[in-house]
């Protein structure tokens, strides 16, 4: 039996836009002889959905695409991901179609809700609490079982989520399944890929299945979705592997897989340079822009940053602008024309000394005798915002943020200053990261694009005079290593001071990640890349004690 | 039996503040001849308490705090909000403790769990399955059955949330209980105290119950807590009411209850003026600030905004600055002027002609031969958003947003400019309802202290020549009540049509409220008085399409 596992990329609500790209490749896939094709989850609304699962007009449609779908499915089955609505109250579920001879043949709701992380999916949906076993025919007949992500993620004891007595792919295998189909919006984080296949080839295994698994891909937001499309044979092989980060068609002959012409996955940091891309790319799109602009100070996250953006839209589309000040050193904006040149953008430079000097005239005579401190750091990166965000308004650019995750972490960076923006592309990226994606930029373009001296020179916000990141925070190395373990594992002070830090700079840090949660509460959207990124799965209160 | 009704103001995730506040509620109130004393929903945690519960060190101390409060009840009984951490993996519990001869003699697990709007309690809590029924000693025993906020409100049909086959009430009272204890953390919005009474009556009634509810008091970020606790007799008759919006400890003879005494509540005006009294007051403190900054235009919105915040903070805390621009109008500064004369509070006039030329030679000649637009407004309103944050930062004083959820719906603000800010007192305040909080004020000043002016003059951003808000907005009446059905019921445009309302106008509201997601989404923390706030309550994609 031929099977497509139709990776695709959805946008969040455009019902009729997915509807016509479901019914392109149902097409698509019989044409090339499929007898199966089986689409991610929500593929008729995009996923994650969020509130618009409120709005009961969109959900309406969204049954009637559905229906389009299932009446275009003559000499092919269609495994299809959609909102249903429970005919009692309003209640929704998180549900698979399965279309044959033109309508919806059967339904499964998914019975795993995730809600932790990123994930509120019990904020919308009702649990289903049967299992569907389909019978597909072709080469011979196969009982086939449905499920949707979680359901088939329950034996991860990850984080103790294991929810006891209920696992879904154990009593579809007790119903008859001998094939399992997952469909899913897997959210990519660096590692996931493997970490996928291997909780797939287990499962596999454990309850002798085929297991077929089509992820979404695309950027919706703040998430990423990898695709990576696998088949698990019952031994727990790959036979299958669709490609990382593209929209795509497989096609599998189930009777005669090839597992030899598996495409391989992109290692950790190539994972999250395309990973990005993908998700600059879709966000821009997605929101109708085309063009995007940055403020490229010399040093390497604005390097890093329009690289990628490059990388995601093409040269044309991007715009720099340095905004040199009286305390820019020489090498910043040779720096900055070095990258431009190298990237074949386009490259404004606008010097903020007039607009720097007639702030200072303004706000000065109101400080009194206070020093000199943070607040004068502050005017300056606040009027360089200003003027990205006017040639964003202007011009219809989407603004790009650059700082990196343990800036945000940490609350160095300026709220409406450098991190005014419609994205932030780092945002879950930590510093040392950052130097790891420039060398591999450099590293597989035919000539390097990031200077050397962005990536060598000491980091430095070049707010005053001689300043230097290492003058108030500790080595990136060692702030990374207590960031991780205290935003992405929860750990206590007590607990990262018993793995051998000092606990002056924990408990320092701590403090800084805990105080500048104001900051990052009006942050702009940041792509995720780790298991814990600052953002909308990570919830915490402002005004509160948090140690 | 004489019960005391604790409802306490308490700092998220502050356990040993919150315990060592308990425990002297529990001291007074054994003082005072009480025989019970009841804490609100998670009193040793503070509600809500969000990522903090991922802290496993946070929910230790709770446990401690917990066994501390119970240590000291001798000769009194409490019952005490807290969170179970469960035996087996990390599940934990939204629990009430039963605390009577100097230990924790019953805990209960709250079984409804709210997860909609701003609630999440499925991200974090495993839920309940059992009853709890205490006895409690006294003048004789009394069977006491134990639940916790959302249990208690199983019976609402509201938007179809009834959970069927489970109404931890009805289970209680066949369990044997005469009594039914309520704690609960229950938001404010307008209108909420008689919708509480209502429902507790109702099941009072139904169950034969009488039903003491304790609500906790105080604001937590966006979330505003009422207090307004009630006992209700199983004839559905109100005996006993906390004060609405202040901490208090309310006694209540059980055996001798005076109904006629009862306190009244403010009607709807009042209360959304107390509720953001309160949680300016609370936001501002529990972020360790005293002073806050904000700008007078002259208009109605930052005169509202200032006058509450002197009641919030007294007026030598609050720091008025007008920003005049050679688009003000001569009425600007002298309304600003006689708003903070009346206010007593400081005024610093701040003119940004100096800096807005300054910015206009940086940027303007990067601009071509495109025409002004949006874009030259917006750089007057990021000077001024600079200025502020300048006063903020050097002199640590938390700056308030004044703008309205009317503008900040359609998007009639600018991101950076007027949006910046620790926290938007009014941004879950309609237009039209500024205005009824404008003559709410004036009527119950011994002077009116919003000039006159502020509240007739037609309303204007006043960032080019004669602007005017309806140049661009409908009537704000209109466009109100098109927003309460759009953004508050989840109406779509054709039911909005289908009520009356001109289509072009209705789908341009909608695109509006759509288009400007973006920035909500940097947006502070706004304080939350309706049935649904932009914010923590409404999660809406931003790369999306939403219609």
């Amino acid at each position: 039996m031929r099977v497509a596992l139709a990776q695709m990329n959805p946008t969040v609500g455009d019902i009729a836009g997915n509807a016509a790209r479901i019914i392109g490749w149902v097409h698509a896939a019989r044409a090339r002889g499929a007898q199966l094709v089986v689409f991610p989850e929500l593929a008729v609304f995009g996923y994650p959905p969020k509130d618009l699962l409120l709005r009961q007009a969109l959900v309406a449609r969204n049954l009637a695409a559905r229906d389009q779908v299932a009446a275009q499915c003559h000499g092919i089955a269609a495994v299809v991901g959609y909102v249903e609505r429970e005919a009692r109250g309003t209640g929704l579920s998180n549900a698979a179609a399965f279309c044959a001879d033109g309508r919806v043949q059967a339904r499964y709701a998914k019975r795993l809700l995730p809600t932790y992380d990123v994930f509120d999916e019990t904020r919308y949906f009702t649990a289903g609490t049967a299992v569907q076993v389909v019978e597909l025919g072709g080469d011979g007949t196969v009982r086939v079982g449905l499920t949707i992500c979680e359901d088939l993620w329950n034996d991860e004891q990850f984080e103790g989520r294991r929810v006891y007595g209920l696992d879904p792919v154990e009593q579809t295998a007790v119903g008859g399944a001998r094939w399992l189909i997952n469909i899913s919006a897997s959210p990519f984080e660096a590692g996931k890929q493997h970490r996928r296949e291997h909780i797939f080839a287990q499962q596999a295994r454990e309850h002798r299945l085929r297991i077929i698994a089509v992820n979404q891909v695309g950027g919706n937001d703040d998430l990423l979705f990898d695709g990576a499309s696998v088949v698990v044979e019952e031994t727990g092989q790959v036979v299958a592997r669709g490609p990382a980060f593209e929209e795509h068609l497989l096609f599998v002959d189930l009777s005669n897989p090839e597992p030899e012409a598996l495409v391989s996955y992109p290692e950790r940091v190539e994972s999250i340079r395309r990973g990005l891309v993908l998700g600059t790319r879709d966000y821009v799109r997605k929101c109708g822009f085309s063009d995007v602009v940055l403020g490229l100070s010399g040093g390497i996250d604005s390097a890093v940053t329009a690289a990628l953006a490059v990388e995601a839209l093409g040269a044309e589309h991007v715009h720099g602008v340095a905004m040199p000040s009286r305390y820019s050193s020489a090498h910043s904006l040779d720096d900055a024309r070095a990258l431009a040149d190298n990237l074949e953008i386009e490259l404004r430079v606008v010097p903020i000394e007039g607009a720097h000097r007639a702030m200072e005239e303004t706000v000065l005579p109101h400080f009194g005798d206070r020093a000199p401190d943070i607040t004068e750091e502050n005017i300056q990166a606040r009027i360089r915002g200003n003027i990205l965000m006017a040639l964003s308004n202007k011009f219809g650019w989407l603004l790009l943020t650059t700082g990196n995750k343990s800036e945000l972490g940490v609350g160095y960076c300026t709220l409406y200053g450098d991190m005014s923006g419609g994205l932030a592309v780092l945002s879950d990226v930590p510093k040392t990261a950052v130097y790891e994606l420039a060398r591999r930029i450099n590293a597989t373009a035919a000539e390097p694009c990031i200077p050397e001296n962005s990536i060598r020179k000491p980091p430095s916000a070049e707010l005053k005079e001689n300043q230097c990141d290492q003058d108030t925070l500790p080595p990136y190395e060692m702030l990374d290593a207590i960031l991780e373990q205290y935003v992405e594992r929860e750990r206590s002070v007590e607990e990262i001071v018993a793995g051998g830090f000092d606990r002056g700079v924990v408990e320092r840090v701590a403090r800084l990640v805990d105080h500048s949660e104001y900051k990052r509460r009006q942050a702009p959207v940041g792509l995720k890349v780790t298991s814990r990124a600052f953002g909308t799965g990570r919830r915490m209160p402002i005004a509160a004690r948090c140690s």
